[in-house]
C-alpha cells in the first residue's frame, strides 16, 4: 500500500528541500512517496521562538492541505516540534516531528540519551519538550557545538569534528548510550558518527519519517491513531465557519 | 510613577474588553493606567490550541506595539498563557499572563492549589504549563465545571453554583488550600467564593495585572527584568531586516 | 525484504500460540514472517515474579536461538517485559516486549494513557516498569478488572464488559486519552473497544510486533540498533567459554 | 495607603540593621514604612540549623508583635526562611522570607536559576527548601564562594570578585539565566553583577521586601492572603490560654 | 553491650510517659535501657508548627543532656520529626524520630505505604517530610481519621474502628501494602490491625526505637554514624562560647 | 534469641565465601549465626544482567532451602539485589540485599549519598534500582573506579587508592555526605576510608547483614514483616503442584 508523506520545512527558504528529500528517500520504505515543501516567506531557520510563531499558521495550513490532498502523514521538520500538538488537533492524518519521534526510538535503544544541539539558546525550549514528552529521567544531557542552523552544512568537516567531540563527551562524561542530533539540518552525519562512536545516533530527519511510516502502517492495520479526545480534540466546525476563520487566516478547513 | 499596562484579550471579539477593564481598574494601583484591546478578526475564545496558533502573530504584534508606545507591561489575557515566552523573547517590557502569575502567588499562599477549569479539554495543556513552570509538586488537582468560555458570564448564578461546588470538592477531596480560577472569563466570582469557602481564590484577570505591576516596580527600582540570555534571547535585528519579516508578517519591529 | 520475527510465549503451555499467531498475522507487513513458540515445561501464566524467574533461562535461550537462526527480531510475549534488558545484552537482534512498545506508541497518541490490568497484583511491577521507561508523568492510572490471565479468553463476553467499564472509568475519571491492554492474553478486544470508547486502544500483542517491524526496518535502513555500551554491553565471550556457561545452562552462545 | 513592614534580622546583633534598612529604603514604594529589628541575645549569623532553632521563639514573638502593632507584613531576614511557615500559622499578616520570594520572582525572569551561597554547609537545607517550594525543575545549581555570612561585608572587593566568578560559572556551565544571592548579607552587590553579567540578579533583601509589598497590596485590594486551612491553620486560642503558653514562652498572643 | 536510649516526649505533659515506656519495653532488645522524659511546660500535643517551634530549645537541650549523660541514642517522640536534623547537627549520638524511621523500614516491607493521620491539618508538613526523605514515589496516600492527638487513647474502641476503616481504604483504594500510624499516640493498635488487615502496620513508637537500636549497634560495630559534613556539620564551639549561647538559652553544650 | 542468617554468594565460585564470612562475623550480634554459601556452577561474578538471570533459579532455590532449614533470613550477596523481590514473594523469611539495605541506612546518615562502583557498565541497572527504591532525590552520584569485581581484592593497595580518590571526588564535587561501596567484593576497605575521608562509608556486605538482623528482630518482637499482598503476594501452592514446577525446576517448595 502506498504511503504518501509530506515533509514540511517550516522556513522561508527551499535550500534544504532537495538534500533532505534525497536523504529521506534513501531510508524510506519502497512504497512510501515523500514530498518536501517549504515556504516562500519567512525566517530561514527557527532558532527563535518568535520565528516559530511566525510560521504557525503556514505550518497548520500545510498540514490541512496535506490532509485534503490525501497524504497519510505530515512531518513538521524542525527539532522544536513546532505546532505538532495543534496539527494533530485539527487534522485526522498522522503528524510527527523530530524530537518526539527521536525519543520514542531512543527509549528502546539504550539507557540514556543525549541531544547534540547547535546553540545553547535552543536548550531551554528543548528541555521543556523532553519534560512534556515525559522522558526527563531517561535524558542524559544537552551538548552544544556552538553553530547555528545555517552553519551545519557550510563547513561540513568542521561540523563533523564538533559533533564527534560533543558525542564523545556525552558518552564519556554524561552517561549517554544513545545520541540524538538535535536539528534537522544536522543531516548527513549520523552514519559516520555511529561507526566511529559505536553508539546509535539518531538523525533528526530520519526519525520522524520512520516514525510516521510506522504510525501510518499502524493506523492502516489497526485503526489506531492520535486520540481525538482531550489534548487533540478538534475545534467544532461550526465555530470555524461562523467566525470566518478559514477566510481570515487563509486556511482551507476541509 | 505612572505605570502603563496593556491588557490583550487575544480573541476576535471585544465583548469582554469593558468588563475586564472595569474589573482591573477596581484593583490596580492608583497610578497604573490600563488599556484593554482585542482583535477584529479571530476566534471568540481560545479553548483550542488551533485558535491560539491563529492569534500568535496578532499577540506578538500587540506586544511590540505596546513596547513602541511606551507601555511598561503587556498582559496576555488567556489562562493558557499563549505566546508568553515568545513575547518576552522579542520585547524589553514586562510581559505576564494568568497561569504563571497565579502560581507565582499561590506558592506563598498555601501548601497546594487546585485550578478550576471550564472544560476537561483544557486540562492537558494547562497541566503541561504547570510542569513547565516547575510547580507540579505544589499542584493538587484540576476540577472542571463543564462550561465553555462563552458560558461563564451568561448564567452567572449557575456558574457561581458550579464554581462553589468544584472549589469545595478541591478543598475537601484533593487537599487544596488555594484555588485558582483557570480562565480570564471566570472574572467576577472570586470574592464571594473566597468568603464562602474560606480560602484564597485567585482571579485570572487580577493575578497577571498585580504581578505585572509588581514586576514593573521591581524593574524601575532595581533594573531586574526578564533575562535576555537563553530562553528569552532575542533574534538578531539583522536577520529580521534581511528576511523582510516585518513586512511579510506586518510586525513593527521597532 | 523479508523480516523474520520470533514471538516467544514465555510459558509452559501452547494454548495461546495459534490464536496469537493468527492475531499477529492479521496486522503484520506482507513480507514479515512470524513464528510463535512456547515451552514444554513451566507455569501457564507469569502473574508472579517467581514464575518469570523460572522462565528466565528459557527466554534467553530462545532469543539466542532466534539470533542463530537468522531471525531479525524476537518478541518476549508478556506485559511484564521479562528479561527484555538481558535479551538485548546478549544478542545482536532487535528485541521488543509489550509494555515498552506500547508506551513508545502511546507517547504520540494522546496526552495520558491508562493500563487495564487483570489483577491488582500486577500493578507494582508494572508501575516500576513505567518508571524505568521514564514515562511516569504521561501515565494516568491502572484499572484492574479482577481477572487472571487464564480467564480472559474463557468468557469473552464478561471480559469485554469489564474492559469496557474499566476503559470508560479511565477516560472519565483518570484523564486517559489512550488505553493500553496490560496483558498479551487480552488480545482480540481492542477493535471493539476502540470503536465504542472512541479512543486509541493498544493491544499488547500488536504493539511489540509493530514496534519490532519498525526497529528492524530502522536497522536495515540506517544501522541503528540497541546500543552495545552500558546497559546492553554484552558479557565477554571468553568468560562464557572459560566458565562453561553454555554447557551448564544449556545455552547456545553462538 | 501606607504599608508598614517589619524586617526581622533574626540574629543577636544589630550590625546589619542600618545598612539593610538603607538598602531597603532605596527600593521601596514611597508609602512603605520599614522598620528593622534584631535581637539582643543570640548567634550573630544563622549558618547552622541549631542557631535557627535558638531564634525560633524570638522570631515568632516578633511576628506576633508586628501583628499587634499593626504592621502589614513581617519579613524574616534569613535565606533559610526560618519559621516562615510557623509565622504564617500564628498570624494574620503577610509574612515573607528571602528564598521563597526570590523563587516566586525567578519563575518569570528566565528558564533556570542558580543560587550563590557562602558555604557548602548551607546547600542541603536550601535544597530542601527549593524542593518544598516545588521548584526543583527550574533550579540550575548552587555555587559556593567559600565565605561565611560575617565575611561578605568585610572585604567587599574580594566578595565581589568571587560572586562574579561564581555567577559566570553558573551561567556558562550550569545553564543559569537568573542568579539569586543566597544570603541577606550578600546585599549591595546585585547591581554591578547585573550590569557585568547581563542577567537578572536577585538580591535576598530586596526580594522579600518587594514580594511583601506585593502581597500586602494584593490583600488590600482583593482580600487574598495566606490560606488559613491546612498548613497555616492556626492553633486554637483556647489551648494557648489553657496551657499558659503566652506566659511560659513570653509570647503575646494578642 | 548495654544500649541506653532516651525517649523524648516533646510536650508539656507526662501523661504518655508511662504507657509509651511500657510499650517500648515490650519490644526492645534485652540489654537496651529506655528512659522516657517529657517537659514541665509546653503544649500538650504538637499538632501545630507553632507548638513545635516552642519546644525546639527544650528538645535540643534534652538531646545534649542525653549525650552528656552517656545515652547512646535520643528519640524525638513526634511524627513530625521536629528538630531531628538540628539534633544531629549538635550531638554525636544517634538521633532518630518516628517518620524517618518508619519509612526506612517501609522501604523493604512492601511496594507502597500509606500514613494514617489524626487530622488533615497534619498532612502538608508530613508530605513535605516524605519528600525531604526522598520517598515520594513509594508513598501511596494519607488517610485521616478526624481525631486529635489527645483523642486517640480516650475512646480506644472508636479509635480502633476508624483506624481499621482508614487502613482498609488505603489498601483497597490507594494501593498501600504497608501502613504507618502517623502519630506516636496512636500506640497500642498496630497488632490487632496487622492481624485483621493482613499487612504490616508500623507503630510510630516502635519504629524509632528499633531503628535507634539498629543504628547504635551499627555504630558500635562499624563506627558508622550520622555524617558530620554538610547537613549535620556542627557549629564551632568557639562561636557558642564567644556568643554566650549556653548561658542565654540554658543549653549545656558539653 | 539465636538468629540464623544465610548469606548467598550468587556465583559459581567459593573464593569469597570465607573472607565474607569472616567479615560478617566481625560485626554481627553475638547470637547471630551466619552461614555463607555459593554455587558449584555459574559465572564468577554478576556484572552482566545475563549472569544474574542464569543464577535466578539457584538463588530462589537457596532462599527456599533457607526457609525450610529454619533460617530467619537470607541475604542475596550482590549489589544489583538480584531476585530480591522474587525471593520475598515466595518465602516467609526476611530477605535483604546490599543496595536496598544501604539506602535504608543512608537515608538517616546524611543528606546525599554517592555509590562507588567498579565499572560504568553497572550504573544503568543500579540507577534503576535507586529509582525503584524511591530515593533518586537523595542520590548524589555514581563514581566508577574502572575495576571489575574480580580485581578488587587482587591488588588491594591500588583498589584502596582508587576508592579514596573516588570518594573524595564524590564528597567535594557531587555533594555526597555518605558513601556506599557498590559491590560486595569491595569489602575490607570501609574502615580506612571512613577514617581518612571523615564521612560514613557503607560496606555492601555489612549493610544487608545488619539490616537483616534488624528486620528479624523487628519480626520477632512485633510480627512485622514483608507484606504479603501486592508485590510480594505469593503464587498459589495449587498451581505450583499442578504444574509440576517443583520437579521441573528442582525447587523444594516446602
Amino acid at each position: 500500500m502506498v504511503t504518501k508523506i509530506l515533509w514540511i520545512n517550516p522556513i522561508g527558504s527551499d535550500i534544504f528541500d532537495v538534500p533532505i528529500k534525497d536523504n529521506l528517500n534513501s531510508v524510506k520504505y519502497e512504497d512510501t512517496i515523500i514530498d518536501v515543501i517549504s515556504f516562500k516567506k519567512g525566517p530561514k531557520h527557527l532558532e527563535y521562538q518568535f520565528y516559530e510563531a511566525l510560521m504557525g499558521i503556514e505550518i497548520l495550513k500545510a498540514v490541512k492541505i496535506a490532509e485534503i490532498r490525501d497524504y497519510d502523514a505530515a512531518i513538521i521538520g524542525c527539532f522544536y516540534d513546532p505546532f505538532l500538538s495543534e496539527s494533530r488537533e485539527i487534522s485526522n492524518i498522522v503528524v510527527t516531528a523530530p524530537a518526539e519521534s527521536s525519543v520514542a526510538m531512543a527509549i528502546s535503544l539504550g539507557h540514556k540519551f543525549s541531544i547534540i544541539v547547535g546553540r545553547k539558546k535552543w536548550i531551554p525550549q528543548m528541555e521543556e519538550n523532553i519534560s512534556k514528552y515525559g522522558l526527563r529521567d531517561r535524558f542524559a544531557s544537552f551538548r552544544s557545538i556552538n553553530m547555528g542552523v545555517l552553519d551545519f552544512q557550510l563547513n561540513r568537516e568542521e561540523t563533523e569534528k564538533r559533533l564527534m567531540e560533543a558525542g564523545m563527551a556525552a558518552i564519556n562524561e554524561d552517561g549517554a548510550e544513545v545520541l540524538i542530533l538535535g536539528c534537522t539540518v544536522e543531516f548527513g552525519f549520523y552514519k559516520k558518527m555511529q561507526k566511529k562512536l559505536g553508539v546509535p545516533v539518531i538523525d533528526a530527519t530520519i526519525a520522524p519519517l520512520k516514525y510516521a511510516e510506522f504510525l501510518v502502517n499502524l493506523k492502516n492495520m489497526t485503526n489506531l491513531s492520535h486520540s481525538k479526545i482531550g489534548k487533540y480534540e478538534p475545534p467544532p466546525e461550526k465555530e470555524i465557519k461562523d467566525w470566518n476563520l478559514e477566510e481570515y487566516f487563509g486556511i482551507d478547513w476541509k
